[in-house]
């Protein structure tokens, strides 16, 4: 089977999968006051995790050390859906193609008989899936083709500084994880560069990476669609095409990696199957190099799940982790906080 | 026509030019002592287009001037071929294949018999052009792919090492030239992040850019084939296809610079046709932009070309370049010198 069908067969099962009772969100209190200054990853507990994390930047930052890495060379890369931000109870993206169709329906009144945007219309996820993988084609296309980019990235904009988590009510960026935006900051004021490597679009996520995670659009990796070059009133614009240029997950993720870096990474996280060649090919950097998964065991302040899931399914990524001796978060336990505080005025 | 076959189309007619006759190229003396130490483009004449430069660069990092451009948004893209190194009497990379096919010609006995392989082996470049499209799509799959990108980052590099110009008989990497070379030093020093968006191969570009022109791997854009990822002997590898994912030319190079860098320059130069898009791109970037073209004036120094030049012709671009009042270096005036002075040990 073709990693798109595969990709795109996980999203329709997600589609499915939006009535499933999730445990609620909720925020814990913020990190305690005294802790000290000093401390980069005030929201991680202390304990193997952390010091884990903090030992392997300590070895390839000490200048002149047996396991020293220049700065130019220290590629950090960051699966984003489940490893950076929420994926439950679907994919963002899904959730901002769901909307669209919403939004675009007064121009498309023959949607309200024709699937699968009749079963978007009137919620009913499982005429959605029952229109299979030709049905999500079909939603993709009409969301995320047809624009230019520049309308593509406004669209993207506006939605995102709007939209909100159907269990939180927060807005999607406001559903990071504060511990893993503290280790982006920590391994940045180490010389690292960060990278997101993700399968998901790579221009929705443009609309967010830097004013989010700090990462600018040229660090965004991730799946993509052809553009065409064209003349619109004597102006250049680039128009998003219904075709699929390349799918950066799984082994696309370091096949992207090359793509667009160019060298291996020698820090890696990511919180699924779609991550294991990413940290396969981080794991054969040739040097010290750091291997990490984000295990989602809290089901009372986000969720909980992994080997049986439709959504950010864990379980080879999983045995790998524990056969070879990566690193593996145990979210409830290793996280103080898990989402940014609330700000006072929202 | 595919975007595609004008490129291999480009390289076949470049073949046949191999022995063109070239100007013999001769380095000027470095640039006169006495230059003062504040000038940060010492190989430029002082003129309209080093003043272009500078005005451009001195306008949009004035903080809090009308048109400052903050530091993260200051992208620059440069072309390679022409632009940054020399690309006659043919394109480096075609060179590369060439000799890559002589290297391998003892593992492949059946190469004598068999064009184009036959004609490249007797330096017969007629017969080789004659095998047309298909002939040099079979250079291309069999000096290009087959190896691990590992593998080939380092026959890249060994040859880049070894491999002389057939005029200057210096290596390839001594003929960039040191107009640019500041330039591109000028640019960062003034807090611009500088790219290559060239219609070569990324893989081949990799190999020398940083060291050569201080270009990390990251920011190398350059058309690229499909890579696959394998283990093998439970080591994970990627290896080459003979299949073309992206073309980095024309209206490729806008769609790659959205598809790596995902917004658009301030600041552009190319050398070419291959170019306009480009330069027509960043020319709609919505600020002030700069757009600059290389033109190869100088037949004593360099060569001297465009309009029917059948490498790096100039013919399109140049018309649109003086319309628009693009910045068009004349090569024989505003560069006292072209390339870097000679090494004491080479």
């Amino acid at each position: 089977m073709s990693r798109l069908r595969v990709w795109f067969l996980v999203l329709i099962v997600a589609a499915g999968c939006g009535a499933e009772p999730g445990a609620g969100v909720r925020e814990q209190a913020t990190a305690p006051r005294g802790t000290p200054q000093a401390d980069p990853l005030p929201s991680w507990n202390d304990g193997a995790t952390k010091a884990a994390i903090v030992d392997f930047v300590g070895r390839v930052t000490r200048d002149g050390g047996p396991e020293f890495v220049a700065p130019g060379e220290r590629i950090a890369t960051f699966d984003n859906d489940g490893t950076l931000w929420g994926e439950q109870p679907v994919y963002v993206q899904l959730a901002f193609a769901l909307d669209r169709v919403k939004a675009l329906a007064p121009k498309h009144p023959e949607w309200t008989q024709k699937q699968p945007f009749k079963g978007v219309l009137e919620g009913d996820v499982k005429a959605v899936a029952a229109s299979g993988e030709h049905g999500l084609l079909e939603i993709m296309a009409a969301t995320h083709a047809g624009n230019t980019t520049e309308e593509f990235s406004r669209i993207v904009a506006d939605w995102i500084d709007t939209a909100r988590h159907p269990k939180s009510n927060r807005k999607y960026t406001e559903m990071v994880y504060q511990p893993m935006l503290e280790l982006l900051a920590y391994l940045r004021a180490n010389g690292f560069k960060t990278f997101i490597v993700s399968g998901g679009g790579v221009e929705f996520m443009r609309g967010f990476a830097d004013k989010t995670y700090g990462i600018p659009s040229e660090q965004v990796i991730g799946s993509s669609g052809v553009t065409q070059y064209a003349m619109w009133d004597a102006s250049p614009v680039l128009i998003k095409m219904p075709k699929v240029l390349f799918v950066d997950d799984g082994p696309g993720k370091p096949e992207g990696i090359n793509h667009f870096i160019g060298r291996q990474p020698i820090f890696a996280f990511g919180n699924s199957d779609g991550d294991k060649e990413m940290l396969e090919w981080t794991a054969a950097c040739g040097r010290l190099c750091f291997m990490g998964l984000v295990h989602h065991t809290d089901a009372v302040r986000e969720y909980a799940y992994d080997r049986d899931s439709s959504v950010g399914k864990l379980d080879k990524a999983l045995d790998e982790a524990n056969a070879k001796g990566w690193t593996v978060v145990d979210m409830k336990n290793d996280w103080k906080t898990i989402f940014p505080a609330a700000k006072a005025a929202q």
